[in-house]
């Protein structure tokens, strides 16, 4: 197979550079091409992440290699598409609208912004969760006239939610969510991100427009494609999302209703047996566990756990029964941000893309 | 009014240090008596709180009186209640059971630790939210033949629940509570507390033993007190307890389920509204508001909202509807752990009961 | 006396704000006009501090007043300066240069900027430190036939070294000057400040131009104020300055050569009989002691002892003999960043000014 | 080469930990035997890293294997060393000097501890610093009559300062040094280590004992090694040792009189040189570089660059000349003060020991 060109638009913001991490050595994608604002067209990507005081902002634990340091940044709305086969974007989801659109016509684009999440001929995708909603790019092709086509992943607080649903979902039936995120601040994304001065020694009780994304988007995500778009699940999913004091990874405190009985043995099952299928597909991002459950009731943590088989598995813990609920549960999950969240989550998606045939 | 002469008992620890921080310049009681374990008995109170390598471990704003570090420390179980008329007790829960006992048969004890609050005979009050439960000590007296009598506060968490609760109860019922916290440090108490390693940049999902306190203890507080004991109130309660890197301050995330409809403008009276009886109270400690109310969707936040009301006051902010419960509500608030949540709620409930005539 | 009234300049900024929580109940100075950029002109100042999502950028302790909330801001170059006895400005150094020398063709201007600190005829104070270089302005004004005049205080690293170096100097000479500061991030001033992905769990090595400033301007500070301008103190400053994850107060850890020998007992001496002078001047904002030594070894820390004496105090600890070098003693010390070492010392400044009859 | 059989004493510490992750998998040595205190002993290892709340207090990255969670704790003072080659040695000071001489009888012992650091004839090394200390065992063993030895590395922050001062001694000779660090949080060694009530927010600027070890351990490092023991260097250091809210990794300010003019080239060759030979031996835990010099003046930070080859090279950034010193230099750097300076540092110099023939 030869390798597919890829380019990454928004490529010097934080989930840009994620991007860059997962991209620069990946063994099927070729990074190709950079794109991000007029401010940083015709430079460098090594000049576009140096900022005026001469330090590099870069966020990613995986330096960027000599190769992509030297790719020239394009400016987002005049990115050259002749040369490549898929568009990773990364961008705002204001700037999202226009460019995404522009991509599609000649090109896939794996998006993390919001612009077409809640279109209803646009698949929301969480890898491993719901690949059937893929057909609906069909439509999307076909009503938008596009040869390409957009697919966006979840807000990343929806991802780790969606995640641990899903299972219950399919099993036992999900009939009511309550949850509490303690977000990591990487997950405010691009600059200037979360000021020192607000956070440290202290939780921050609203995040804008979170909580209103992880209730629709959840529901999306876990509801049934048909011809005209994907009917939501029909459970109710109430939260509150905070941000907490922790560089990456989301905590959440669930607590579901369910339709039918369910022991906390077989719920336990139920979490660790999902993800078999995508892990046995061969795809170089996929974890080998979609969920790793714990034991110890210290754990999810997110420092301890972010990075579980490379920031893919969501993690869960403190599995109880919630007796303040008709057939309740309740457990805390531990999921990455910026990895199964955000740019990784979207190569899988990409990776899964090409093995189905949609790109390539 | 003669000062009333008090003692506090487990005076080297943060909760201790707290009532020492209370009481050095009450205008109604006089410190006149510390102890603590055998280790620091003996010693000056300056000693005590001098650790091996020469640092005194002193964690309250409030830098102690030259006074206060003069007392000698007396060892716990030996303290001299001849010239003593009320007892502060902030010993760990394992010890307070045969020391408040002791105690309690000639001088009335007002505690911090768990020991006795699921006796039936014994009131778990939250100043300002069950005072009428205070009737229960004629009980408690006769029955154990006690001079004195225990009254504790309840857990630190359950206290600004228990806060925000009662005047939803009082006026539309509650039927369901779901809560998420993220605690302060401070809130682990005693040496050697929560480790820096363990915390920093990380959320630690698992406070042992606290939910199951959470749910007893709120239920408790807000049931009705009569002959026999407290019929704990008969809505549900289920929590999920977590620790979070900040230093001072309980944030929690509330779901409320009602008996009946509520608009948010009326919950926000009801909450507004509570507490002015305690106010008229002329208490030194009490708040003006028991309950401040914040607009502001980005408040409360711990490290700006703790110290509220001299840290008696809880904040509460994010008041919205949950349609995914019945008549639902939910809001985050924020309390002071170590202020109204443990030292300085106990001082408050004895004011009261000076007040009240139970004690002096 | 009638009260001044007073302008701030770059009120939106933490700088400003820090203005506004001095000045907005002081007992000789009104706050009678707020300035800004183009972009905040023409809103009241409690629209100005409200950000795209609804919330309040306010970063200090004391909330800001209704009085004050309502004041609108103008445009910083179009400040209307009939009704006003005095500016403090605290607006980023670039636009400082020509806003304060045209505010100062009419008016006395105090500053935390950097733009006039290295001109001859423009002495630069730290009050209690070198109030003898205020006759310079004098000659600032022939010099440049200004009306009023600028002076500026120095960088806020600068300040706590200058504080501390002052009395060694006058009693023991100074010949050499090794310093490394642990920087709090407020001192990191406007937005966006230091960013929380960057800073926890961390150490920043550079601040760019910081060492520069507090080398140059420490030895301004110590200098011969004459007539034709400051003649720096001779003794060599060699410092690197760091950022550390603490919101305020910045530690710097000090070691000094002396011109002649010094016990630690007549250095403790030195440090704690100075500012006796200022202390007796009656200023509103003055401390009683310029600086605090501890005697624990575990202090000064930032969060425990930024806050002595309002803020207005530096507090040393450490004192130690260096061996390392002729004469050589060690400390460490805190000063606090944005009250003595920015806002309130410049407020300190112009209760002096007053008093001296420079303003009003 | 037969796997040598090794053992850990102090199993359950922080640095016994870091340990057990390097040797869990090392291709030289197996690891057979673990011991701790009285109340560890007879328990599977698992048992005892587990707290009382059923916690497993665990505080590497690497996770331990199932294999050696369960291998049974020894008591420290009965270990069986008839199927031991070598111990590493993480116990607490005090508890060392008995428990490591008696080790040392039959078998060789590579300590973190203080204990012996001092004693003439014990070298006390830096892997690739001052392997030619290393004949001093001879010395040891005679005099004591041990067929086993004690060799020591020095303590953390001596260690990072060791590795950087050495190429600058062998070049241009060093005459003064001045040091601030900001230590990591790890380093605080074993339980209950520093609380979080304690660092969050804040720096403490005193750690006991810290400064007199750095200084004169770091003299003994770049002594002589004679026949009666090491004529520790002769220039002159003087530290201000400090403890910051940072995980791991100790930062540390340096200013340094050469006796030679060096320029900042020269320097950083010889920065960049040092190393070479320990890297070419072949070593499994050697660094390719034992100095990795920044040019990006942002760097190094302890959170970015503490992980650099395996945590074992020292990160060097800052690079300034310092015209307050006779041919003064300043830089700063970061060392991971758990791998190289501490278990990983002994394992690389039991690597080195192995090859020179000294064990095995």
């Amino acid at each position: 197979m030869r390798p597919l060109r890829v380019a990454i638009v928004g490529a010097t913001g934080i989930a840009g550079q994620q991007f860059v991490a997962c991209l620069q050595e990946h063994p099927w994608f070729q990074l190709t091409a950079l794109a991000a604002s007029e401010r940083s067209a015709g430079r460098s990507y090594e000049q576009a992440l140096t900022d005026a005081s001469g330090a590099r902002r870069w966020w990613c634990e995986e330096e960027p290699s000599a190769a992509v340091l030297a790719l020239p940044v394009q400016e987002a709305t005049r990115l050259d598409l002749y040369t490549v086969d898929l568009v990773f974007s990364a961008v705002e989801s204001e700037a999202a609208r226009a460019l995404e659109s522009g991509y599609a016509r000649t090109t896939p684009v794996i998006s993390t912004a919001s612009a077409f999440r809640n279109e209803p001929d646009v698949p929301l995708v969480v890898p491993g969760v719901n690949f059937d909603h893929l057909p609906l790019i069909q439509a999307q092709r076909r009503r938008r006239g596009w040869k390409g086509f957009i697919v966006p992943t979840p807000n990343c607080t929806a991802t780790g939610l969606a995640v641990t649903l899903k299972p219950l979902h399919d099993r036992f039936g999900v009939r009511r969510v309550f949850m509490t995120s303690m977000q990591g601040i990487s997950g405010a994304g691009r600059s200037p991100g979360v000021m020192a001065l607000d956070i440290i020694d202290n939780i921050i009780p609203f995040i804008p427009g979170e909580e209103e994304k992880v209730e629709r988007e959840t529901k999306k995500v876990l509801g049934q494609a048909g011809e005209g778009g994907v009917e939501p699940a029909s459970f109710a999913v109430s939260c509150t999302c905070t941000r907490a004091p922790v560089l990456e990874g989301h905590t959440e405190a669930v607590f579901v209703s369910l339709d039918r009985p369910a022991s906390l043995t077989e719920v336990g099952e139920a979490f660790e047996a999902f993800g078999a299928e995508l892990a046995s597909q061969g795809l170089p991002s996929a974890p080998k566990h979609m969920i790793v459950v714990h034991r110890d009731p210290f754990r999810p943590q997110p420092r301890l756990d972010r990075d579980t088989e490379g920031g893919m598995a969501t993690s869960v813990g403190r599995l109880r029964e919630d007796r303040a609920l008709e057939n309740g549960i309740k457990y805390v999950l531990v999921s990455h941000n910026t990895k199964m969240g955000a740019a990784k989550g979207c190569v899988l998606l990409a990776e899964h893309l090409v093995k189905a045939g949609y790109i390539g």
